[in-house]
This record gives C-alpha cells, sequence and structure tokens, in this order.
C-alpha cells in the first residue's frame, strides 16, 4: 500500500522534466529507507514534506563535465517508463532516513555524509544513482574532482574504493532493505584520471538467507578501459524480495 | 650511500624532541620515495629544503582526542631507538615527491591527496603513520571526523577502505619501492564510531616477484575490538628489499 502510494506520488510529480529532476524522491530508495527505519509513526504527507526543503547533490551542477552531462540525460530518459529510477542524494546521512529528515539536533548538523562533505561543487565526488528494479542494478554516474587525488593526475585507491562501497550498499540496501557491508573486494585495473567520468555498475547476482552477494564495475563511458571490479557481501538485517 | 646520509641527517635533525616532531623528513618515507622518483637529477640539499616550507599534517593539532595524543606519544617514544619511523603527510601528491615538492604549477595546486582534502581540522581524516623497518610493518593512527559518516554516529564504510588502502600502500610502497594496489579486499567487523580512535596495522606477508602480499587489522586502542581486516595486492614497478 504504501510502496503503491509512493509510485503513485512519483508519477504525478514525474509530469515534466524539470519537477521530475527536482523531485525529492522519485527513487526506490525512499521506499528503501522505509524497509530501513519504518514509517508508521508519521504521515506520508509529513514525511513527504521533510524531503523537500533539503538540497539533492544527485542533479547537475556547473562543474559537471558535458560527458556527465550527456550520460545524465541518458539515465533520465530511461527513467520515463520506470525502468531505471533516480536515486536523491542529500549531505547529511539523517536526511535519507524518515521521520528525521530536515533534523536540526546538535549533533546531527555537526555531521556530513562522507561522500557529500566537500562544499565546493566538482572537487570532490560528483555522482548521481539510478537503479533497475527488474535487473537490481544500481549505476553511479561518477565525476572524480581534484581533491580525490592518489598518483599524480589520477583518483585515489581509497576514493574508487568509496564510490564503489557507496555503489554497491546502495544495491544492497534497496534490494534487500536494512543492510550492512560485510565485505568489499576490489581488483585496480587501470587508474582513473581526475576530471574523467567513469560508469560504476554494480548488480545483485545471489541472495542466501541474509546473505546478499553483489558484483561491480568501473568502466570509462565507451566501455572500452575496465578501471575496477569488485564483489561485494552485504549482510540483511531486514526482509529481502 | 645516499640512504646512509638520509639516516645520519635523520639522526642530526632528532637531537630534540621538539626539532624531531618537527623535522620534515624523519622518515622512511623520504628514501621510499627516492627509490619510488629518483633523485639524481637534484642536490640533497635542495631536495631536503623543499620539504621544510610544507606543512606536515602528521602531527598533533588541536583535534586530537587524549586517546590520540597518547598513542601518537607512545609511538613517538618508540621512535627514539630507530625501531620505529615516523611517516610526515602533506595535502598533496606532488609535495611528496622529490624534485616536484612545494611546486606551483598550476594544475597541481589545484588538486589534493584525497585524505588530506578537508581543510578544517578535526572533521575528516586525523591520521598518522608510523612504520617499523625490521618488521616491515606500517601503522596508521586513525581518528575519524564527523564529515566522514555513513551509517548514523558511525565512519562510512568507504572512508574505512580509503584509511586501509591508504596504511597497506604506505607500507607496499616504502617496502617495495614504486606500487600500486592491484586488489584490497575488506571484511568489515564492526562498525567504528565517529571520533574514536583506532590503530590501522599493516604488514608485508611475502613478497613474489612483482608481487607483494600485506594483510591489515583495524582495532580499538585496547585491542579488544575487531573493526575491519583486509588483505592486499601490490604490484611493484621497482627492485624488493
Amino acid at each position: 500500500g504504501m510502496r503503491r502510494g509512493l509510485v503513485g506520488a512519483q508519477a504525478r510529480l514525474a509530469g515534466d522534466k524539470k519537477s521530475r529532476m527536482r523531485a525529492p524522491c522519485t527513487a526506490l530508495g525512499a521506499p528503501s529507507l522505509i524497509f530501513l527505519h519504518g514509517i508508521s509513526t508519521i504521515s506520508f504527507q509529513t514525511w513527504l514534506s521533510q524531503f523537500k526543503q533539503l538540497k539533492d547533490y544527485a542533479l547537475p551542477n556547473s562543474s559537471w563535465s558535458q560527458g556527465m552531462m550527456d550520460l545524465y540525460s541518458k539515465f533520465l530518459e530511461m527513467c520515463k517508463d520506470g525502468t531505471w529510477k533516480r536515486i536523491p542524494s542529500y549531505n547529511r546521512t539523517v536526511d535519507h532516513i524518515p521521520g528525521k529528515a530536515g533534523s536540526n539536533e546538535k549533533e546531527q548538523k555537526k555531521t556530513r555524509l562522507f561522500l557529500r562533505s566537500m562544499d565546493a561543487e566538482g572537487v570532490g565526488f560528483e555522482y548521481a544513482m539510478f537503479f533497475n528494479p527488474s535487473e537490481k542494478r544500481m549505476v553511479c554516474l561518477f565525476q572524480p574532482g581534484p581533491y580525490l587525488e592518489g598518483p599524480p593526475g589520477f583518483a585515489h585507491g581509497g576514493s574508487t574504493a568509496a564510490i564503489i562501497d557507496s555503489t554497491v550498499g546502495s544495491c544492497a540496501l534497496v534490494v534487500a532493505g536494512r543492510a550492512m557491508t560485510a565485505n568489499l573486494s576490489i581488483n585496480y585495473r587501470s587508474p582513473i584520471p581526475l576530471g574523467s567520468v567513469v560508469l560504476v555498475d554494480s548488480k545483485v547476482d545471489q541472495v542466501e538467507e541474509r546473505k546478499v552477494f553483489l558484483s561491480c564495475e568501473v568502466r570509462s563511458i565507451d566501455g572500452q578501459t575496465l578501471h575496477a571490479e569488485a564483489t561485494g557481501k552485504d549482510l540483511a538485517a531486514g526482509f529481502h524480495r
């Protein structure tokens, strides 16, 4: 019921391109957060209104390259028939949690979601995720900025690990409900140039009781360069679909 | 010769505690960088002077907790007889490279080493590394700040991966010379509370031709909580010791 209600709200919000791009919770991210934390104590309207005040960092900004914009537009186009869903992104963990989004509690004001912790546009992690429910697949368009440097001119292996962990973890969260990464194994194949755009492509391979097995590839836009491949194992605390 | 010369310079610099704490290159980090990039084109004095202007971010600041300070002092004490070496840390990749440190080239001014990319003290990665040559072991004292959040109140799995990658990679670099991470596999055991202090403890287990195999544990200061364990495989491009 709640899930169907959300889908209806998404359809209404998606009336034109502009409102769809600004929709606060057009993605499976929303239902997954319900599974994660429960929504029984607040009304749907209250819950929805909490997200309206928040800045969504997964929307285009002036730092995005043409390649990033083109890829974003391509996935947005594929959202029209519901094949893909855009995942919104805020700069605090708490803002992703129904009933707590927009909270001004002192402790929560001090913290930032790791991948959204840099204020200036373009210097850190510029990324946007899209989810394909039927394929249980989460992709992340990623443009690493100059503050993610490892080897001169290239993204730090730790920043690559972070975007993979975030994408794989989000995929597990949407598919399995409440989930935590238990293992992440990354093979680094080719370093990622700073300022380039790559596609982080993850999917659920198997679900065994509480264990969710995922795999992930990081490739250049043209698909020709395999930058990294990874496997992940998440432990679900909720139920599975 | 160069290596012995450096050790001598370090001994002179280490005359009193204050100067040792501020010494620009008291660690095996320095010789390893020579192996990494070669020093033949510049004089030792020129090279040394480049580091003197740079801010070393691996020194205590007001954001460090008592636990972090105590652990730092303990390792500094163990540096006195040469068992351990303190590794300096700058906020740009280029500043770690002999002949390029302190460079003001436009492109290099724009980039930041990923783990030193946040300006404010205490919000991001606060860490200091020490190397034990005879054990081929690199430890990293790590205090994750509020901008590294993943689950509410805990460090993001991606930030844990980043500090592990950095520690394991530095260990491989010092031991094997020029090296790149080829694989990193992390088992997450227990989430790391923001503001706590953990010890990232890595060592070289085996060297096979170009391959360097390493292992790593992340534990609470008292050793009782195993937060994560990891294995790494690095490919060396230089020679091995």
